[in-house]
């Protein structure tokens, strides 16, 4: 994974008043296409659907991910096969014969830039409708203690991050706290996508019985992608937004922000974190 | 502006042991429709260019500084007028009648998601190509010590940053390292935009004698749109991604990063930076 998801470059370190040669490693960002083949036996159609900038590595997690989170497919039976490209950076998803896709979902990713997963008024309404684990209720209830160790955890697991600085991770963590699996990438929502695409292909789906961890802030991609899994606990290192708070309280997900060491915010949800007293 | 990008919000903060009651201030992140009309008289068009997921403030900005750092609009001539309405999250803007778009460039958008400003196996000669700067040529030369104080003065003039810790900042300082303007968002390709949008309200582009300050890390996207606006000199707070690094060596830009006080790395164009050495 290392070898292409990072590289070493020259550059100049300056240090006060001296001037360095050095090598240094940098987290590589290209495009990866994404297409699907989809349709009935006689009408097969081949269509790109995204085009996201992304750390190389993990692809077939990341289109399938990206295809799940997106509400265009519903689970691995429905793919035929799946065909990546690394060094043409595509990513070639085929759908079985007459499978049903909901591709009214791909326009919307016609109007997004960075950082815009869904956009409009009635955006929150729709994926509270689209996600298929919205009916899943669920009797978590977590020590706070739990959350302490988990930043840590990351760090540790998080070891392209040591290497380059330059990457977002999103981690997995049973409800005891231990560490299950971590993706990383340039793009926060592809690290996301990676995680829900390894899950989705080792059939764990949903992930009720999970706390995700995301390295940075909380936007409302991040909490979009976390319902269309299941999640209910999501734990940021850094601040969430509005509309990321909004859609947590709507979709009934615990969001924690700024968490470090034994310090955390509770932004929605807080019925499900038992506070731990002293002794 | 504070009053549009920041909402006050009740909160649970934990803190080992202790479970308090509190309020917090939550970066605000509200989806903004950027639609253009044009075309000639007969034949007037209206159409949906972009939505984009911003901290709300400086819509106008962050529109034409969109339509501009993509090569749909070239200059301020070119506008018969904006039309911003913040409460329905939408701008407007309004070309004069015959004016020719480089309409093509938004087909790049239909492909996007988060961090992707520009995709596909010619993007970096694309870029080179789009950029109304391109040939301009500089003899710029900067002490290094300019750069030590541009971090804390970023963080003096952040004050959104302070009160919620959830916006990516861009700035300029002048070539002394006087500092010039800021824009904060949710999205760092959002304040980039703004601050763009605002130069090219001013009539201030190209902004080759300026220095481009970025809060957090460098993307590609980042570094195209300062391509876009003749910046010649990029400093991060963060890391730079690969093609960042490469897009910033193929059009002559100097690519700082990891700006820490008196440290920092130079990527790309080190022959800008003048080392000063003791005494």
């Amino acid at each position: 994974m290392k070898n292409t998801s990072t590289t070493s470059i020259k550059l100049k370190k300056v240090n006060s008043h001296q001037l360095l040669d050095a090598h240094d490693q940098l987290a590589i960002e290209e495009p990866l296409e994404i297409q699907i083949i989809y349709g009935d036996k006689n009408n097969r159609i081949q269509r790109t659907i995204s085009i996201t900038m992304r750390t190389p590595g993990n692809d077939e997690e990341l289109a399938l991910g990206f295809l799940f989170t997106e509400g265009i497919i519903q689970n691995k039976n429905q793919i035929a096969n799946t065909h990546i490209s690394p060094f043409e950076n595509k990513a070639l998803i085929t759908v079985n014969e007459n499978e049903k896709l909901n591709l009214q979902n791909t326009e919307r990713n016609f109007y997004t830039t960075s950082s815009c997963g869904v956009c409009g008024k009635t955006s929150i309404e729709a994926i509270k409708t689209i996600s298929i684990y919205n009916n899943i209720t669920d009797n978590i209830r977590i020590p706070s203690s739990v959350f302490y160790q988990l930043e840590q955890q990351l760090r540790k697991q998080q070891t392209l991050f040591d290497s380059t600085g330059g990457l977002h991770a999103s981690a997995l963590f049973d409800l005891e706290g231990n560490f299950i699996m971590l993706r990383e990438d340039v793009g926060r929502h592809n690290a996301l996508d990676k995680l829900i695409g390894a899950a989705f292909l080792k059939d764990e789906l949903p992930l009720t019985e999970r706390i995700l961890l995301l390295s940075g802030r909380a936007s409302f991609e991040l909490v979009q992608k976390a319902t269309m899994a299941g999640i209910k606990i999501i734990a940021a290192v850094g601040a969430p937004s509005s509309l990321a708070v909004q859609l947590a309280e709507e979709t009934g997900i615990t969001l924690i922000g700024f968490l470090r060491n034994e310090q955390f915010n509770i932004y929605t949800g807080a019925g499900r974190i038992i506070l731990e007293t002293r002794g």
